[in-house]
This record gives structure tokens, sequence and C-alpha cells, in this order.
């Protein structure tokens, strides 16, 4: 711990009251308070974290770091056309339109064109729509909307090769997670979005680095993005939600933009006494932030849902098309299912008879039936037309969940019985989409295709996932953006 | 204290978990926690507030509230115009205008014309630049920085009368300095930047009264608002503390914009469980926000400075001047000045010889000399020019600070004495600028005059002075910004 420097509060001290941003008598308690209990000096977190973003090269990314950051491109590309039809976003576009700059930057899924900062937004925003998006797990910061969402509108804006820019998504995803890590899971608790407010570091940190910051402007970078966290968890539930990554997103690149021309910020933002950490979370652990830099990579932590729901009811829908397709199930030779669940999954979906699509994201009865009916579990699958699909309806009623506390939430035991007498059972420990069991590359297609159907066509779709898979090779990232407009 | 409600919290917990923004193990948690200590149901201060704000008339306000709204506006133009030539405006106009959309609205004391958001983004960074604008003593928000800056940005794009625009600027005021009384001390303590963290309710509320919203869409609007806090203590010292209210002023209008096209949040942003104050402070008095609403003023309690320097030396440079004046004095015969002051004020500013304009905003012995010769302490009278004149430093050695414990921070005594062997003296309670000694009007238009002298002509300043005096008078409020730009 070091001793109190007590020329250095003064000077703060200072600095405060004659700005008058302070009183006097404020400024006197505190250092009263700082006197009695000085605070050990923390590292220089924020300068530490600048140094390794600016001089990381693509050429030191491992190989699996690579090929994560290509998944979470691609599982990101596919929930933002997915999501670009929703109502919120026609309300965002609407709203925003006469105040857009020029079109430098394409809405995924749409034909409008924006301002890099305006399609930043959006673009995020459409990615969360569904909560269908990326989760690192850890601290279950969805990585990419902040991120991705920035520095691919960046790149239209300014011209990126495919390589910058994959090493420029990992490091935007490394210092979201990493700063995430240091305050979760107090910091969630209290009440904080924090894919929104750990996100606009990830934002800023990546826009900042296809920028070319200095590590002075990125130190400032990361000081004006952590002056913009982002959203509340009352905003769960509301077009807020999706809001707080997009907002994320173009908060980022504000701060990055600021700082390439050097519009300063401290440079202790996010470790100083009255910065980042301290003021917004009890936790702040900063050897989360700067050890192993370079070395371990958060990026690879990520996870992909694999269906388009609460991840408690995925264990069961996993078990549920796992047997369908193992024998050939028809839903009509169904007579019951029997699963034991952990207590907590009725609690949260118990719901027997939802009547919209959202409903049945709640009702474990419905997943479970329509993931036999259909084989799947996305989007389209918690559609209002599917909860009345007559099949899926009448298989619902014969779901019968019981719940056993000796299972976990990750797991799940299901047995089916058939018509014909048939037994056939099914036990999950951990569901796909995991990190125990990642959704394959496949799937991941898979999910896109789903998503995007409504949008682009077979032979667009398809183009979109190899520029993805080949971003590497790509002169220009745009070209990703630009394919994913509707023809 | 109201029971708690097991099914209000699991459909929240509910929505989380199946949204996939919270383990269920953490929802479980956060539910044994709320069991053991129900929270009490706070009042609905988010729908109070709302329905305040879209109902209150121009009609309703009384004569001196009227009157301060009318300084405050006089104020705010006065300093954003002094510091729009300043490096900071120069950084974030270069930044930003790649991304600007159509010119709407005008930068302050310059020539280039920006969207309404980022107007208002750089207005407010101008009007803070000096630390030289209003103050709400009680709350030390700055009112005016984000809700003028973000109120006459619109009023170009969407035309606005004059009595319409008066009534939405109190209403931010009222706004923004309630919910700061609700979370101050706590949490400006805590390291919050207050005029950037409750200052962009009252950009979201007064632009949304401008924008008519409904009284849906201002709950949503100051939900927005909420999502969106800027700033930490930590940005003192940096161009990052002007950003705070410039970012407050543009979040506030991106707020409001939305929610005008119906972009959803939740209906108890700011008393929610998860929402504003319990995340954001310890404390949070609900009624200092919706108590004697329309009876009660806070922005009558608002503040100008009469001096461009930390509110600490302002007690002896009112004694400084007022001796000056009272008898004539001149400069070269000063034989010496004693001031008997609070300990804190040699501490903060004891600076004795300033190099730099901005140094000469600690040191005491600048500010008494310079006062004495110029019989002024505004920007001018601290800068590189005036520590280096010759007159002021070879009198500010012959100023003689002598710290007393009896005398408090808000007051001064002091003993001029001249080469004839006069003695005179002056004792100072408190001094100009504060709520017990007011600016008046005519020293509020004196400021102006001095800040605006460099960008504007005499009969442009006398022009832009009479039109804030006579706003109500105004078929568009837009004149103020048109006229505030240099020929």
């Amino acid at each position: 711990m070091a001793t109190f420097d007590r020329r250095t509060f003064l000077r703060t001290a200072t600095t405060a009251v004659v700005a008058g941003a302070v009183t006097p008598d404020l400024a006197v308690k505190s250092m009263e308070n700082d006197l009695a209990a000085p605070a050990p000096t923390p590292p220089e977190v924020t300068k530490i974290l600048a140094r390794y973003i600016v001089s990381a090269r693509y050429e030191d990314l491992p190989a699996h770091v690579r090929k994560e950051g290509l998944r979470t491109l691609l599982n990101w590309v596919g929930v933002a056309v997915g999501g670009s039809r929703h109502e919120t976003v026609n309300i965002a576009v609407e709203a925003l339109a006469p105040f857009s700059g020029p079109p430098q930057a394409s809405i995924l899924g749409r034909r409008e064109r924006f301002d890099a900062m305006n399609a930043a937004f959006i673009n995020g925003v459409s990615s969360h729509i569904f909560d269908y998006d990326d989760t690192h797990p850890k601290t279950i910061i969805h990585p990419a909307g902040p991120v991705v969402s920035a520095i691919l509108a960046l790149a239209e804006h300014r011209p990126t090769d495919g390589r910058n820019f994959l090493n420029a998504l990992v490091l935007g995803v490394e210092t979201e997670c990493r700063i995430g890590n240091a305050v979760y899971p107090d910091h969630y608790d209290r009440g904080w979005h924090i894919t929104g407010t750990a996100g606009v570091f990830g934002a800023a940190a990546s826009a900042g680095k296809l920028l070319g910051l200095s590590e002075q402007q990125m130190i400032w970078a990361l000081g004006l993005a952590a002056s913009q966290p982002v959203g509340f968890r009352e905003s769960f539930g509301s077009m807020n939600k999706s809001f707080n990554p997009g907002r994320a997103a173009s908060n980022g690149l504000f701060a990055a933009f600021l700082a390439s021309k050097n519009f300063t910020s401290s440079d202790q933002m996010i470790e100083a006494k009255r910065g980042w950490a301290t003021t917004i979370s009890t936790k702040h652990d900063y050897k989360e932030i700067i050890d192993g830099l370079g070395k371990h990579y958060e990026s690879t932590l990520n996870t992909y849902k694999a269906f388009a729901c609460g991840i408690v009811m995925h264990p069961a829908i996993d078990a549920a098309i796992q047997l369908r397709d193992q024998y050939s199930v028809n839903a009509g030779r169904v007579q019951s299912v029997h699963l034991r669940v952990n207590p907590l999954v009725l609690e949260l979906t118990g719901k027997k008879t939802p009547t919209t699509g959202l409903e049945g994201k709640f009702s474990i009865y419905h997943a479970v039936a329509v993931a036999i009916v259909e084989g799947a579990a996305g989007e389209r699958q918690f559609s209002d037309r599917a909860v009345h699909d007559p099949t899926i309806v009448q298989l619902r009623s014969r779901v019968v969940p019981v719940i056993d506390t000796n299972i976990q939430l990750s797991q799940v035991e299901m047995t089916m019985v058939l018509e014909d007498g048939r037994q056939l059972v099914k036990s999950i420990q951990h569901a796909k989409g995991t990190l125990e069991a990642p959704m394959t590359d496949g799937d991941i297609e898979s999910k896109f295709t789903d998503l995007a159907k409504e949008s682009l066509s077979p032979a667009q779709i398809r183009t979109l996932v190899d520029l993805c898979w080949n971003l590497e090779k790509l002169p220009s990232a745009s070209a990703i953006a630009k394919a994913a407009v509707p023809l």
C-alpha cells in the first residue's frame, strides 16, 4: 500500500474547488476522509491496457483466437440482420434519419445508410433485439454488440483490411470482457446492464485501434468511453434493453473520434479514486484487466445461443431435438414427454398456454413441443404463428415437467413415451451453445440462415457467410456490411 | 413499507433469465436477498415527474421564476460564446464535422453549423470551458449547460416561440436540480460529475417538452436519459470535464427524439430497484423530486459566477474591487494588502508566482493584485498576459494573506495600506455571485460583454443581450442562436 500523497490530493482538490466543481467544505470533508483511510495506489490500469491495445498485432493472435473472432463475427451479422426488421429498429431509423450525417455506413438487413455513429447505434440495437446474440458467460456481457457494431460501421467510412479488422474485433472483446471481469458480479448485481457499461470500452478500443490511435490517444479514448456508461437492468423488457449495446457502440466511436483529434481525458480514468471502477462498482479487481494480456484471451470464452430463448430452457430443447433426430420421431406419435428439471425452470418458464410468441419464451411446455415438431427453437419457433400451431398446441399439453432439486440448471433428464409404448431417454449435462458443448461452425451457419432468410436471398446468405469466414483475406472488411444489405 | 411482492419479483427475474441477461444462479441469489430484506415500494417518481413536465404551462410560471430563467439564459449564452474559440472546441468541431447531419443549428460564437445533436454537444462543451457558468449551490450542478445547449439547438430545427422556450428551460432546470437534490451529496461524493448524470434528465425533459411528448413518451424519454449518465470527477482538469455537460445535452436530445417516435423504456426507470437512483447513489430521497412541483422552483436558486476562478477566492476579489472602486485606488500607490482568510484559501490557492493564466486561478496573490489593477477578475484577468503584467507582478508580491480559523470560507477581511499611510478596510460576508449577494442584471450583462467581445461586435452583443432579455416576445427562440454567430 502506498503512503498517502497529500500533495496529490491537494492538487486534485484544488483543481476541483477552483473549477467551482466542489465546495470547499466538501473538499475538506473529503480530505479528512482520505487522511483517515488512505487508499492504496492502484496500478496504472488505463495506461497498461492502452499500451497493449495499440501495440497488439494481428500476427500475434493465436489461430484459435482468430477462429473464435470469426465465429463471433458470423453470429453477430446473423442476429443483426435477423433483428433488423423489428419495430424497434423501424422506430430508431425514423427518429434518427433527420439528424444523420453522410451515408457512410449500411444498416444491416435494410437499405437505409447513415453516418457511421448512427449506423453503429442502429446495428447494435438490431443485434440485441431477440436476446439471441453472443454471451461471455463469466460476465453475461454480449461482446459483439458494442464492438462489431462500432467497427463495421467505421470500416465503411475508413477502409481497413480484414486482418486489421479481426485484430480490432478481438482487442475490443478483450477490453470489454476484462473490464467486465474486474467488476462482475457486484457491478451487475447493483443494477448496471454490463453490456452497455463495459461494452463502451470495447467499442472505443476496437475503433481506436482501427483509427491508429497513439498510446496517449488510446488512453483518452478509454477515458471518454468510461465517461459514457450505458444502461440499467430496469430497462429489461422494453426497447431500452436493445438501446444499450447500440448506444455503447456509438458512444465508443464518439470517444475514439474525439481522442483521435487529441480531445483529452484523464490518464487514470479506469482506476482513479473518482474514476470509473470505484464509482461504479464495489468490486474492482484490476488484475483481471492487466494480467496475461496477449497471453490469455477472454474472447475465446465467447458462446453463441443455440436457441432463441432464455438459457434455462436450453437443456430440455436440446434433449428434445436430439431424441427427435436420433429416432426420427413423428410428433403425432408422441404420447407424453416427461422431464426432470431444476425447480427454477418451472418458476421461470411455467406458462402452460402461451398466446403470443413472446409468451412462448416463458413456456417450457411450448419450447419442448415446438422443438419436437420443428426440430429447432429459433426465433420463428417463438412466433405468434408457432404458439397457435394446432400440432404444437396439442403436443405441449403432453409435456410433463417434474421438479427435482438434484438436477442442476444446466441439466435435464427427458423420457419421451411414444404411442407404440417405446420410451426414449436422453440426459443432458450441458446444452448446446455452452462452453462445454459449443455450437459448431455449422450450427452457427444454420442459425445465421434461419435469421437472415426473411431479409436476404439464399445466394446472398451464402455469399455473406463466406465473406465472414474469409474475413482475413478481404482487402476491405466493409464488403461484409455491403453484402448484408437486401438487393 | 409495502409487503414484498413475490409475483412482481418473479416476473422481473423471469424476464431477465429468459432474456439470457442474468444467470439463474444469480437470479436465485438475488431473490433470496430480496426475500430476506424486501425493499419498500417507492412512489411512482418517473410517472409523477413526467406528468408534471408535460402539463406545466408557461402561464403557470411566477414572474420571479421567469426572470431567473432569463438570467440563466443570458449567462449561458455569454459563457458559450466566450468558450467557443478555445482549443477544446476547435478539436470537437474538427472531429465531429465528418459525421454531422444537415446544418440545423448554430455553434455559438463560430460560423460552423451542425445537426441539432452535434450542435448541442459542442455548445455544451463551449459553455463549460472556463468553469464560469451557472451553479445550483445545493448540488453544484451547472444547470444551463445540459438544458439550454439542448433546446437552443432544437429550437433552430423545430421552431418554437420564446414563451414555450422559457417554459421548457425552467422545466429542464427543475428536473435536473430536483433529481440532483435526491442523490446529492452521496452520488457526487462517490465520484459522479453530477452535471452530466442529472443534467441528461434536464436536457431530455426540456427537449421533450418542446417536442410535445405525451406523458407516456416523456416517461420513456426520462428512462432513455437515465440510461445515459455522463462523467466522473476524475475528468476534472482535462477536456473531458467540458465534455460532460455537452454529452448530457446531446444524450438528452437523443432520448427525447427516440421517445417522440415511441421507442419504449421502463415506466419506473428513476425509482426501480435496478433503476437509476438506487444503482447510482446510496442516497435517494424521492421527495426532493416530486414534492411541491409547480409550487417551489429550484431554478430560482441558480447562481452566476462573478469571477472566472474557484469560489474560494471570490470574497477577496470582491473586497479588492470594492475598495478600488470606492476609493479610486491607484495600484501604484498600494503599499500592501493584508487579508485574513480561511485556512483552506491558502491550501488551495497559495501559488505565489503563477507563470500561466491557469496557474493564476490558483493564486490568491495574483487574484487580489489583478482585481486592484484592472477592477475585474474575468477570464482575461486569468490569462498568460495578466500573470506577466509588470504592474500586477509587482503588486502581487505585496499581497499578504494570513490564515484565521475564525474566518468562514464565504468571508474575508481586507486591509489595504496605501503609500500615504491610509488604511482602507473591507469586510465581506458573502461574495458577489452567491445567493446572498446575487449578480445584478447589469453584472451579468457586463460579464456577457467581457466574454463575447472577442467573437462579436459591440452592436451584435447589444442585440444579443436584448434578445435574451426579450425572449418572451420572440416569435422564434432560434433568433438568439442566430444572433450569436459572428458576422
